[in-house]
């Protein structure tokens, strides 16, 4: 799993950061990725990386807000420019669907692929055999989502030297012993899966949360992850500002992983205020609270390693 | 005058040229400009530049295309950063305030400036002591104007020997005859303002017009113009394709500033299948057709020099 930082800016861009989106690919990104929000120039963004528009397999909007927002028609107009481009599925608030057909018509934009529109609510939105995604809904100006993506548990390794030993020929039966089903061989002997497969991986755990205040939510979304992306929009210190605009301060998004038991932390949307030297300090000062915490950066690549 | 070009690709980003905008100066940045259309991560460009978005003051669309518009929004909610921004004119096709006002209401957005939204017809569009735009259809796949921009003529100079000769006092008498009236002096010798004041100097005349095949108002708003901004999406050869698109070919351009006797043609929009060097050559290619042509690129800055 590898997760880029597009964009990582609040409110507008500045020279060094852009406004927000995250892209995070299961596999290798030539496989296909994800978008978690979309704000203006993300498409230009992937134009310096390595995920290709033409595999881009589903966007998630966590909130309504132009920062998050404002690249979707120029990214999904593009994606057009890619020869038998497949269906793409948008996720997000209510309201959604009629931005993106509004944005269409006025502009006569046609899209030579299918856009499947999703308006969500809390709960599992979207489920394949690789993932499995939960929205739950974070405390904001506006309705906002954040998003777990959950790695679907993955089968153990097969003692290989034990099926020879046991005399399994080599064929089928090792599929169905992989996938939990015991065996009869020719000679009526009886194979266990549970004696000849490892136990399975629980698969990673990914939390991206939208804007946000310190919430419940926040932490039930965040339980045990692998990897959180919380925002941290204002310094330690501000947290009444931060209330009155329905953000976060980093001591509050380091309180949040803590109470999660998040094993890593990424925070993210700063405010344009702040320099890096600025969020430097603020990231040391936060580690007594929560020490596995890191800054976002535009362009940041992370490889979320397997968990157990 | 100083013209910016913000974005010179068409249809979509690539890595070296973004979607289109051009902006003007009248005189330094600093002193406000104008913006010709606004791609998506226009506001990006901004940045990287002298101009700054609280010193814009008027916005001209061509057309309702993506690639012309979708940095709009984006770039309006950013200019609400600055504090005690001024009133901002938005002048384009029918279609703009809906478009406008639509994504504004998705998005929750709120300006603290005024923002005049000016759905245009062809004729005298703004007017004031600097400069007259007249804007004009041009013939594209959906309606787009293209603008002349004409400096409003500069009174001619004092000749301050023949005024002391003629015993003018100074004072407010230079003022008026500056203007062109006539004045008595106290002895009641009339002095015409004919007799001291050299010729007025023509204004500049920059004509920047929107996607367009070969048409009449392209040659109207571009005739005797020192400077005309000229699409040229397709290669020379290729004139039946870009009948279908509604555009041009570098040979097409080239001949629409013959035709307008335009005193120097910059061509942009290009398609990203375009490398540099083929740029080079096309350019190269129809410089017997019109000698002073060069090709726009990003953040390429412009001295419009003095006509008169």
């Amino acid at each position: 799993m590898q997760l880029t930082f597009l964009g990582t800016g609040a409110g507008r861009p500045s020279k060094t950061r852009n406004v927000t989106s995250v892209a995070l690919a299961l596999a290798e990104p030539h496989n296909g990725f994800m978008l978690f929000d979309v704000g203006e120039a993300t498409q230009h963004r992937l134009l310096g990386s390595k995920l290709k528009l033409n595999k881009l397999d589903r966007i998630f909007i966590t909130h309504m807000h132009g920062d998050h927002l404002y690249g979707l028609p120029g990214l999904l107009s593009s994606r057009t420019y890619f020869e038998g481009a497949s269906k793409l599925g948008l996720y997000g608030p209510k309201g959604l669907r009629s931005y993106i057909e509004g944005v269409f018509e006025h502009s006569g934009a046609h899209l030579n692929y299918e856009l499947e529109i999703n308006e969500i609510e809390a709960g599992v939105i979207y489920e394949d055999h690789r993932v499995r995604i939960v929205a739950a809904e974070l405390e904001h100006r506006v309705p906002c989502f954040g998003y777990r993506i959950v790695e679907q548990p993955q089968p153990g390794p097969l003692d290989l030297a034990k099926l020879i030993a046991l005399g399994v020929p080599l064929g089928p039966m090792y599929g169905k012993l992989k996938r939990g089903e015991d065996v009869t061989l020719p000679d009526g002997q009886t194979i266990r899966s549970l004696d000849v497969v490892g136990p399975s991986a629980t698969g990673r755990v990914i939390t991206i949360l939208g804007d946000t205040c310190p919430c419940d939510n926040a932490v039930l979304l965040g339980q045990d992850a692998d990897l959180l992306v919380h925002e941290a929009t204002f310094a330690t210190g501000m947290e009444e500002k931060a209330a009155t605009y329905g953000h976060s301060t980093f001591l509050q998004a380091a309180q949040i992983a803590a109470k999660a038991n998040a094993k890593r932390l990424v925070v993210t949307h700063f405010s344009s205020r702040y320099h890096e030297d600025d969020i430097a300090k603020l990231i040391e000062e936060v580690q007594t609270t929560f020490a596995s915490i890191e800054a976002a950066y535009d362009d940041k690549v992370l490889e979320i390693s397997k968990s157990r």
